[in-house]
């Protein structure tokens, strides 16, 4: 009997018509039972006559399948076998409450995310660099982009196209005149019913070893950016496209969907993205995480089809420390998806320091939010991580790893503001009230102090520790209890950490 | 004749009745005329049977003077001559419109404020330090109490009292206890309707002095942090009081009136401070600028007897980026007199970084404000400049020549937000319309871009210079005209400056 992990990837493949258009004309489903579930999926065309359908067990068992098309006269079917997950599998991230996010197994995640908007559609050399630095940073999701990308500093031509066609010449295009080439410029010239399997199956793999690394894919499906029309699509072209994806992509574990970086700049109406959510939500059997990314006007996240808040700052100054009251307004998990790039471009979203993205990023995790990176630092052959992916060139996300480790260390699944925060501190505790005063994490920011005093009460005994978030150092200061006071360094971006004995 | 300065003040004196209590059994009155103006003033005892009246006159030219009192059978009367006003005497700051603050002789007043509670207070030496600091400092404008300060560092005891009595044994105060002592405490024997005088000549020496070297006094008239019970005198002491000031200080052109710091700790109520304020606008014929300092709340500013905004930042985070909102809400200047202070103490209001401190100047100077320092580093002997005057140890204040030296540069009376700017900087440009275009000021703050661009009109040439505002260097970049880039250094604090040819 064939055999897969629970959460991994089963997919079967047929021969069918290669004939007319087979992506609009044919059609494939597969529906697969096991003892606690029974799901039924698209399959897709995959070129050169190849169809595929793919599933994703969420238990472990003995499963059974029928895979259907418009052109086998005969439904085939068989079954396979879900075994132990993968070293490293937890499942998909899901949300365990209104604060915090989950992987399926139970085990908590804690989001350190990081924006490289179409890193995949560089060349080889870049996203081998790309892969390569992920693994050797602290980031467990990465925002990018299906479609390829037109902007300042993304003026080439994409390794592959989505569609079958033909692009305009982008020999034509400056920094200085690029922005008059909007939407569907002319010299463009595309089907927008045959995808471009290729580009497809290499974003798959992309996002098949970002699943085995660890890595969340959160793939943002539209973006205004975009000299070739991809969008300006029609209704019925985009849910073509919806379906497709879903129906490539829906059965890998790491996947979140993005319908839109910064949605407010497009020219598609509320009722759009309804439909595209509706649809996203009736195709995606594994319901993975579905969020919308705002530029001016931060989406109505309480609308039942988002599962969390993705959040790109709106204020050049108040961004993070919104954070409490985000969560507040819609009473789900807010992931700061944009909180401005460590950099040095023209831009003042693209050009904040070090420091202070490493600021935003405790500040964020502190009010119980999760942050996510961003880099355009000039001065590398405009490569900027923002973008293109390669290598790292700034200073905060050496740092993330202790974070991260904070985080873990604090027991349950994560941190929510405290009660008594004091209004010149961040103070954090668990979500968990049992675990109400067992560790307590107040970060002192830009400020600082050369001592607090705490007084949390008369009996719990606490190791307290000084954390410096920049050189990432954690010193015992003492044991206490009662009223206690500890010596800071008068320096920025200091925390303290009490632990109960 | 007598002479007198134009903005000087004229005083007369005569001995009268020592016996009983001459503060409040007996009264002076003085009335002046000349030609282009007539006042009626309290006078005030002054100990030792010694009344003195004062009168600032407001033009050049021969006055009449009428002396009455309670113990005189018959008026003195005389005449005195005001002569040109003293080389750097501008006479009082005068809201000019909803934006700008100006001398009355219509030289441009660029506010740099700073905060001494209670320097006047300290020993000669200390004082003499003070004097020394400030003269050698950008500041014209510094904010301090009449009465004495209870606090933390402020434990020891004044070098006197402005009532004739006794204070409690400060021996007792500690730092853990102190906050126990408050208001009326134990122990305290004071006579509200007998006045120090030696208490009050030193406060006018200070001011005096001040006021020769350019310098505004913001005199606090009451504030919470008190272990002596001056913050809880009844309403008919606290007009008692206002009147033997304003009749004490009215006559220095340099004086303004803070009906309180933090009136939103004390225990008056609304209708207090508007009696309050309403005996000082009937009693100060100068019409000094009055305004009133908040802790949590700010105060309703659109209240007639407010001249301008006296606001302390409500919020940890977002602080002088408000400046724009503030005069818009409340249409009159906005001056800034907390924006926290550089420093390393333990509370959050007092341990920002001199940077920082730096960045909220230029922000609250470009949005059209009026910004006040403040400095609390610790290590030089528990004597904090915020309270105690003497030697200033932090970063920022070395650098507000450079701040008000650009302020000095605009063309007309100062700076407003231009309503060109982009969210990603502060753009300023001069009040006056007639100056539009001429000078235009763009801030970057915390952002490092490493170029900008700029279209201001196709016909007018610009000379452009790259401000460093924490280095305060000033550097040519070039001459355009139409569109044009100016090249910046990737750092923080950066501003670009366009002068008009």
């Amino acid at each position: 009997m064939q055999e897969v992990s629970k959460w991994g990837v089963w997919e079967i493949s047929v021969q069918g018509p290669k004939e007319g258009n087979p992506f609009a004309e044919q059609w494939v489903r597969l529906n697969v039972c096991g003892q606690n579930e029974c799901r039924e999926v698209d399959g897709f065309y995959d070129g050169n006559g190849a169809y595929i359908a793919r599933f994703m067990p969420s238990f472990e068992g003995e499963y059974r399948y029928t895979l259907s098309a418009s052109f086998l006269q005969e439904p085939l079917s068989g079954s396979f076998r879900a075994g132990a997950p993968e070293q490293g599998n937890h499942g998909p991230v899901r949300v365990q409450n209104t604060w915090a996010l989950v992987y399926e197994d139970g085990t908590p995640y804690h989001s350190i995310g990081t924006t490289c908007y179409v890193w995949h559609l560089q060349s080889d050399e870049l996203i081998e660099k790309t892969f390569d630095t992920l693994s050797r940073s602290a980031f467990n999701k990465i925002r990018f982009c299906v479609f390829p990308k037109h902007y300042v500093y993304n003026l080439h031509e994409p390794r592959s196209y989505p569609y079958e066609g033909t692009p305009m010449d982008s020999s034509v295009l400056t920094k200085e005149n690029f922005n008059a080439y909007r939407g569907m410029a002319e010299g463009n010239c595309w089907d927008f019913h045959a995808f471009n399997p290729e580009h497809f199956r290499h974003l798959e793999n992309c996002v098949k070893r970002l699943g085995n690394m660890g890595i969340e894919a959160d793939i943002i499906l539209f973006h205004p950016y975009d000299r070739w029309g991809f969008s300006q699509m029609t209704e019925e072209e985009d849910l073509f496209y919806i379906r497709y994806i879903v129906a490539r992509l829906g059965a890998y574990h790491n996947v979140w969907w993005s319908l839109a970086n910064e949605y407010d700049l497009m020219q598609k109406d509320d009722k759009r993205w309804l439909d595209i959510a509706n649809v996203l939500c009736e195709r995606d059997v594994y319901t993975h995480m579905r969020s919308i990314h705002n530029c001016r006007n931060i989406y109505d996240f309480t609308r039942p089809w988002c599962t969390h808040c993705s959040i790109q700052r709106t204020d050049t100054y108040s961004t993070v420390e919104n954070t409490d009251a985000w969560r507040v307004r819609y009473k789900k998990p807010v992931v700061l998806d944009e909180i401005a790039y460590e950099g040095d471009i023209q831009y003042g979203w693209g050009n904040i320091t070090g420091e202070e993205m490493l600021r935003r990023f405790w500040e964020t995790a502190l009010r119980g939010g999760y942050p996510g990176h961003g880099e355009t630092m000039t001065g590398y052959d405009d490569i900027l991580w923002w973008s293109h992916g390669g290598e790292l060139h700034g200073e905060s996300h050496k740092r993330f790893w202790f974070l991260k480790r904070v985080m873990e260390l604090c027991p349950g699944n994560g941190l929510k503001p405290s009660e008594n925060r004091r209004s010149d501190e961040v103070r954090a505790e668990p979500l968990e009230s049992r675990y109400k005063g067992r560790f307590i994490l107040c970060y002192y920011s830009f400020m600082r102090p050369y001592f607090r005093d705490f007084y949390i009460d008369d009996s719990t005994v606490y190791d307290a520790y000084v954390l410096d978030t920049w050189n990432c150092t954690c010193t015992k200061a003492g044991t206490y209890c009662g009223k206690f006071v500890v010596a800071l360094p008068k320096k920025q971006y200091m925390a303290v950490l009490l632990i109960a004995r």
